[in-house]
């Protein structure tokens, strides 16, 4: 194995970031990985939270951080994992995300129609292991929840997985909303593997309580926050428009990126040209789209890239309840007034919409307490729990966006 | 009004504290509020937090610089507060905790039986007043809530009031558990006053979960960790079996501070001399004393004092369920073995208890929200509530100590 | 005055920052403000510290924040500052860097050759003042310098203005970089005005010096990283490159942004066509730019932009002493070799130069120290001075950059 | 070797401290080691800073935590460290300061006059040793540099060792002074054996520097801060008056504690019966005996005890120059008249002295740097270094504290 120079980096968050394998160094240094350098983690949040600016780079070099302190844990414990294991664990966290197109989940399955970002994360990585000879074969197996050790894939992805304990401590660090802060370095000397599965120890259930209360406001206040939500809505409403007077010979649409393939070419398949295009796609180019379409003659559309660039948003109201037809109706008849469109362009500027965020889903995988005694509890069943069914249901929400 | 000399202390949570006006200046400066500097805020909780050393004095200045900010920021908001009345309220919870004896709860109720800090806070309240000439009277009103302005009242104790939002913010940095890190700068920004009372903004819902949350974890994780409980009841113990074998012949009971005039002459009464007594009385008085017993001939008694000296504590164990006397008898037998003493003396060293911890108290003081459209709802019947029914009612543990 | 609702914003670096003006408020929501999001505060520092990812927006508000801060201390010390001069300093901030164009600092003076930011904030802030009815004169007369209360131009521009200490605290909290961390709150509680100038009290002398050298190390550990230094050099490579390979005619070149017009129309007039193309440019124009040329068949300049993309550097070595021309021959010569290029083509990719460092320019501004005495004395002159002639007098660093 | 079980114990400063050594933990609960929770770090620091209340206990514990990370990163970098040494030196750190007295350096070498902490620490570990069966004879080797291996020894005690990393780090956390702060982590990072002898990374020269500056800042804004050094000069005071008024038969001076002996019979000697008394004093016996002497019938004792407890502590003026005797000769004449007392009791209420502090000491053993060429710089000879000669010669200030 070649030998690689250790490499240290700087991270406000943890302190430093070490590297020190050279597939981990090949793959980080990969321009598909750097490309992540210009995908924003939270999207639009920054026009609320200005210092919400760090990249989904930063967050999977977190969430590897992340990692590799809970593989040193594990292994003090007695749990074996090879180091070829250990490895793939990293590697397959640091690709966790290579399948975010720009501004990550806001535009999913909107510019790549029915493409969720796992689905191309898995793409991705298959095209690098093909060109590094198959050395990221375990770590797709892991990704994919095909490996025996089936607690390094709960490490990748789970309900107390450390993609959410990166996303939640740093999104709540560059926010700077304190609440969202949870004890990370508690949680992962708490991790254990028993039966072969990633349990919590018992004196950890007060941390892991913590941390889903945490996640629950951080939904609300940060990734739901009503401001946030209309203006990544308007992002997919800027290219549900962009798509519906998508004309070829309309060069004013063109933003000579490889938006232009998404918009006009893309048949939703993902075959070679598609992923070619999708490796160079990145934030910077669908804002460079966004700037060259505010000045397109299409109303609708130059209104609401202006409105972006401004931060003059659409207004909205998030309620409890569904909001009453006479309402919408009224909006759109405004809009349609004010700039003199119609009421199918209308919905463009106007729209109805809900937003569910759940807690702790008891269906989906769970977290397990590990009792002293040896029992395991499903944390949702703990005596006292503040996990209750009531919280595991779904919380829906309604908002209105509208145009004033 | 004399000027005073501003003064500025830096405080590693806060940063600056400012005083700025001569009663509080006076207040800081007085004998029996510098006291508080030889009350551990904590009790023993160091024995398991080593950074947990700070004091009722920090506390104190920590909770007068929260309240200094909620005063503004209502002002700010349109509530009308006079500059009397501010000073009053800041001089309130300045000496909110005056009435602070050795090491806090462990002992309250037990060093002075019968006595309540909040009455002795009274006590030393209307002393100073009487030295200052009525200056504290309106402090005094505020303190005992019969001052009109409820509000102000409600700022310095109530469900959401300084007093808790300072300890869980002092206490989670002294002790490094950042779970138990709360938004106080925006749980403040969030206060407003309605119909006289003290409320809490619609958006400010997620940061009072949060705070309810962090306090639960805090009680369970730090306040009442099974070794912080085991060394704050041996505490008790020692005070018992002091007042239990006291004889006013015995030389080697002596300590030499007003500890002996609570152990020997105090009829729990707060007569003149019992508060000139208790006002000089401190952690440093009672851990000599622990020292002085720690070499007495009673061998409960220096059992106990050297395994607080030595942190080799009793063992505890914490649990849902109520131990069974079989447990219980076996560990006196044990100890009445070991030490050869009897049964009474062993019960000094094996004893069982309960404690119990609530978190949102539905029935007490209440923390409403109010909604945009002027609706005031209690925070447990919110929609999607974390703080439900369930919750609300309090959670009951069981410990068993014994000696090994 | 039109009552403004006040607005709070959410910063990691000071807690909450609030916006209680209407001129504020219609500075900060004025679409040349907000281009300022998408200007990166520290250009391409990112590369190396990935935390680095601020925004000049975001600077400018806690530039603003930490000024309010200051006027409020130094009206407690009876300086007289009317409401009027309040705003106008704080508007002042808060445009002091609106002039900056793409990767700030990286690109002054080369893409727009001669331009300085500050001429180019005069620009704007005159263009805006004209907009707003004369509001902003006073704001403009104090950024100038030609306000008597000289003191408020010392807040905003000097040697211990708040722009240094925004940006040392704020690129100190994103990098990650903690020995750049300063106290500026002590130092701001330490400022005062004497004779009408900026100073700062005896006691706060150890505070400036911690402040001075706290600079220094962020100089050369971050703004002046060697790696961060190539990376901006390549900038300036690309943009000369581009401009020395124009050709109205070469489609290829054309990025549709503001870029065009700077690269192929503009004749160093700031004219009103300028102007309008300067508002609406930013580093996603920029790097829109660079992905273009990526693809251009100029072998300089793709190779450039891809090093950039995926960020495969040019070397750099950096020393106290000049490279020797022997050094250049051999790099200059490689770089033919491999890329098959010239001369004056290698010439691009491979380059010396030299960078400067001054801690305290003794020549310039000053930092005077007030002391209880009422004497007045430079910090550089004091007692025991950290700050003595040497380090005032700049440190030169040289650097070679090349193609390997 | 019997299996221990890991012991992780919360740190507010750095996260979490793991032990998981028998012998490392068999030290930690020893009840010498124990007796540091009852000695402030930082003595009568906590008057002016009133967070700064932490231990002794605390600081040797956070030593042992960087020294366990330096030998990690040494070991990293290809140093040969054998599990002993390694063992052997965090036992080293653990026990370096387990001679400091009451009040640290407050009272060093005054309660027991001519005895350095340094010696004490030594009787002490040897005494361990005979108890734990020479297993600390390798510690005590590197404590005291014998052992072959300098560069462990230099990592417990040298001009850039964990002890000093440790307090500046701490201190500064416990303060809140936030310019303290130093690059702990990173200077760690940068740590290299060259030669057998510890020293630094070129790259890390500007935490050194920054290292070097907060050392210097720390020491006159918090160790030599004023009000501190006035309130450690009368303990000072307080144990001179109780030694010169001494009288065998006078009960009123009897603390029933060690202080006692000291007082009254130690001889210089620090035989069996003299190291049985120390291994029981601490801050609280100290604070007893002041507390007991507050209220003796000596007005020049009363008075400097009463000082203490209630923070009326003696006015203090600082001075680049020594005061002349007239100003002295006034203090001590108005002390004379206000207390009725004559002049030799005024001068325990009246004094002057010196104090000093050394930046960087040249001619002491020194920090090197290991350039990348491999050549080895003192740091003071370094190119444009901040530490040159006029900053690592000491600067002298005078002081003059009298009773008002």
């Amino acid at each position: 194995m070649p030998s690689t120079p250790r490499k240290i980096i700087n991270d406000p968050v943890y302190g430093f970031i070490t590297i020190n394998h050279p597939l981990i160094f090949k793959i980080t240094t990969h321009t598909y990985y750097q490309r992540l350098r210009r995908i924003y983690q939270m999207a639009l949040a920054h026009l609320v939270y200005p210092g919400a600016v760090h990249s989904r780079f930063h967050h999977s070099l977190g969430a590897y951080h992340l990692i590799s302190n809970a593989i040193t844990e594990l292994c003090s414990k007695g749990t074996e994992i090879t180091e070829e294991e250990e490895v793939a664990t990293k590697a397959a966290i640091l690709l966790h995300d290579i399948g975010h197109g720009p501004f990550s989940h806001a535009l999913e399955n909107i510019l790549l129609e029915g493409m969720h970002h796992e689905t191309l994360s898995l793409h991705i990585m298959r095209l690098m292991n093909e060109e590094f000879g198959g050395e990221l074969q375990m770590a797709i197996d892991i990704f994919t929840d095909k490996y025996p050790k089936k607690f390094l894939h709960q490490l990748v992805s789970g309900q107390l997985d450390v993609d959410r304990m990166d996303y939640l401590t740093r999104d709540s660090f560059f926010t700077g909303v304190s609440e969202g802060v949870i004890g990370y370095d508690r949680i992962i000397k708490m991790l254990v593997v028993h039966n072969g599965e990633l349990m919590v120890e018992e004196k950890g259930i007060y941390s892991i309580e913590k941390f889903l209360v945490a996640r629950r406001l951080m939904y609300w206040q940060v990734y739901l926050h009503k401001t946030v939500l209309a203006a990544e809505k308007m992002l997919v409403k800027i290219t549900e428009r962009v798509k519906d007077i998508f004309d070829k010979n309309d060069s004013l649409l063109k933003t000579g990126t490889a938006v232009d393939y998404f918009i006009g070419e893309f048949d939703g398949k993902m075959n070679e040209e598609a992923l070619q295009n999708f490796v160079r796609l990145d934030d910077f180019d669908f804002m460079h789209a966004i700037k060259t379409w505010s000045t397109h003659p299409d109303i609708v559309l130059n209104t609401l890239c202006n409105s972006i660039l401004d931060r003059k948003l659409l207004k909205i109201k998030l309620e409890a309840q569904p909001f009453i037809e006479e309402e919408m109706h009224q909006k759109l008849h405004n809009a349609c007034q004010v700039l003199n469109i119609d009421a199918h362009e209308a919905g463009y500027l106007c729209f109805t919409g809900e937003t569910v965020n759940t807690m702790y889903k008891t269906t989906d995988e769970q977290i397990n307490i590990l009792f002293k005694n040896g029992q395991v509890k499903n944390i949702s069943q703990v005596d006292n729990a503040l996990i209750h069914k009531t919280l595991s249901s779904a919380v829906k929400k309604f908002y209105i966006c509208y145009y004033e």
